[in-house]
């Protein structure tokens, strides 16, 4: 081959490489080959060993850990994984086998702790990608609870152009994280507001506003350790404390027609059972890879007359099964409801497409 | 003694000791004791070395490294280090000499990656806390910047009742970041947002809108890498795109005497060579802990007339006799200029006490 072509088929061979989109400002690695296979680098010139790992069993980046390799410059280590599939996956880097962060990486609340994340984009998707389009406003809200006694803190996405129609009252999506997670996982994981940007520049959803709270809460005086991971008072934070003050101090449409409850995994199962225990409250509700015959009753769910219970799953997912025996019952018993099932796990990205799914069919 | 005296008394100590408030949700440790000594614990069974290196040279936790000793339960290491000044301190853990974050702390962007932070409340100033009065809201805000070709985000503080008045208009103040850290900087380790809920519940600030963006910026078709750390485009991005787009969107008074800029550190370079190159547009300047001869001339100030340029340091920073050596030039150039020194490093606590001085004199 002459030499310069090779140079050039080199070149834009280089060009197709990709630094993951969660790395820090300027991070080069993380670093997404045209195959998706990933190439890690981390410096720890002193560490005895460095590995990938990630985290949960059926993550997108396979199962680990990845061995990573002393490199140069000195005192790197370097190695790439095979390809990973398109989404958002938590990892840690084991030194010496401890479970550290990746300093090249963002991190993402996430098992509980700030947790690395690898976010590889999807060639063939781009609804949760931030587009030339009127962007709504995240907003950090803080409030007193009167059930925990505390302050605490809603993202609140309010749609474009919210400030300019100081007379519009909008519906509420109050939408929950998972297990481990918090309030910030649905915008910085999920990408919540991108996802409603789009829909609503495309005219495929109805203008909302959507709140995620975080799904933890302890009551005022319990006896748990001062901020304890406990979260027996979170029905209680919503129906005492967050609905009447989003009502309050947003621009709402306070009946059940324009509120929705919806979440992911332990949110999902937050979300229904809230939800069946207040059908006067919701009129919508969804479940993102959390629902199962355990968590919904049929004779309940009928007699609550929902205008709209979702539930989703992933194929992948290990809940799957009890997913599809929950559609099936509810078949059986006459309960309308959607189910919606595709490809992946339990992972954000199933959950970013079951937003997209579900958002459009609310507040019809 | 009586043994109940003695429980009574063990007691008390156990409840006057408390976790830090930048642990993760339901964390133990870092625990802060009544002397503000700390005890970190960390799970590491396969390490060989674990220890706390608190970052920078003049940090509020000492120079360390603190090396913890393997304790129960089996796999994990503890260490008390001795008294921390209150405040805000970023630090590691060195796994086998490996900078890794606490898994029990909040990262906080610093040092141009997410690092961990200790807060140590202040027995004696609680005027950054989140305290029972009206909350204002912090609002992630994406645009578009024509200089940079890329999706930007700024954090915008709106004043409590700010979505109460919609025919108020407000002023600005655009507040900056010091290297290394990020546009969330400034609400999670300054809290700027609880000091101007505070001030404005004493009614000693005027109500007024809070601009935080990330320093960084690199122009469009700039043969960098992209996502490098560079600044070069920084000053064109504030001029040409943030306030333009700041006041299309939000509801401010779109002139000099209501527009206001300062920083810290990196920031407050920033921020004085930008409003000295554009006094039309700038009435107020504030340099927290980062102006010195070599920024600002006396003359060029002179003839900017701001309304207010202020210039604050710590006590114990080390660029403060440049800040000092500022001062007397100004003086003795006869601009007029505030000038405020206080305890402290190049650290946090020194910014929140400046941003608390500072905002009171705006916009009067």
């Amino acid at each position: 081959m002459h030499p310069i072509l090779l140079l050039l088929l080199l070149a834009s061979a280089a060009l197709a490489q990709t630094s993951a989109p969660s790395n820090v400002r300027g991070g080069r690695y993380p670093l997404i080959h045209p195959d998706r296979s990933v190439t890690f680098q981390i410096k720890a010139p002193t560490a005895k060993s460095v590995q990938i790992l990630p985290a949960g069993n059926d993550n997108g980046m396979g199962k680990g850990p990845y061995t990573l390799s002393p490199a140069q410059p000195e005192g790197t280590w370097t190695g790439t994984i095979p390809p990973v599939r398109p989404g958002f996956h938590y990892y840690s880097v084991l030194i010496d086998g401890f479970p550290a962060n990746d300093p090249n990486s963002e991190t993402y609340f996430g098992w509980a702790k700030p947790t690395s994340g690898l976010e590889v984009p999807d060639p063939a998707l781009d609804f949760y990608e931030a587009k030339p389009v009127p962007h709504g406003d995240i907003r950090i809200h803080h409030y007193h609870s009167t059930v925990t006694g505390q302050v605490r803190r809603a993202f609140v996405y309010t749609p474009p152009n919210y400030d300019n129609n100081p007379k519009q009252r909008y519906p509420v999506l109050y939408l929950q994280h998972g297990s481990g997670e918090s309030e910030r996982g649905w915008t910085a994981q999920g990408r919540a507001n991108f996802i409603l940007d789009n829909l609503l520049s495309a005219g495929k959803a109805q203008p909302m506003i959507i709140v995620m709270e975080q799904g933890y809460a302890i009551r005022k005086g319990s006896s748990s350790e001062p901020g304890a991971r406990g979260n027996e008072a979170f029905p209680d934070v919503v129906i005492q404390d967050l609905i009447p003050h989003i009502d309050k101090t947003c621009r709402t449409k306070p009946d059940r027609n324009s509120r929705a409850l919806a979440g992911l995994s332990m949110g999902a199962g937050q979300a229904t059972r809230i939800a069946l225990a207040n059908p006067k409250l919701f009129g919508y509700v969804g479940a993102f890879s959390g629902a199962s015959p355990s968590s919904v009753d049929p004779k309940t769910a009928a007699e609550a007359k929902f205008r709209l219970l979702w539930i989703g799953y992933g194929e992948l997912d290990g809940r799957y099964n009890g997913g599809k025996e929950l559609h099936q019952v509810l078949d059986k018993a006459g309960v309308a409801h959607t189910w919606f099932e595709g490809p992946g796990s339990h992972e954000w990205q199933v959950w970013r497409k079951h937003l997209h799914a579900f958002a459009p069919l609310l507040f019809r």
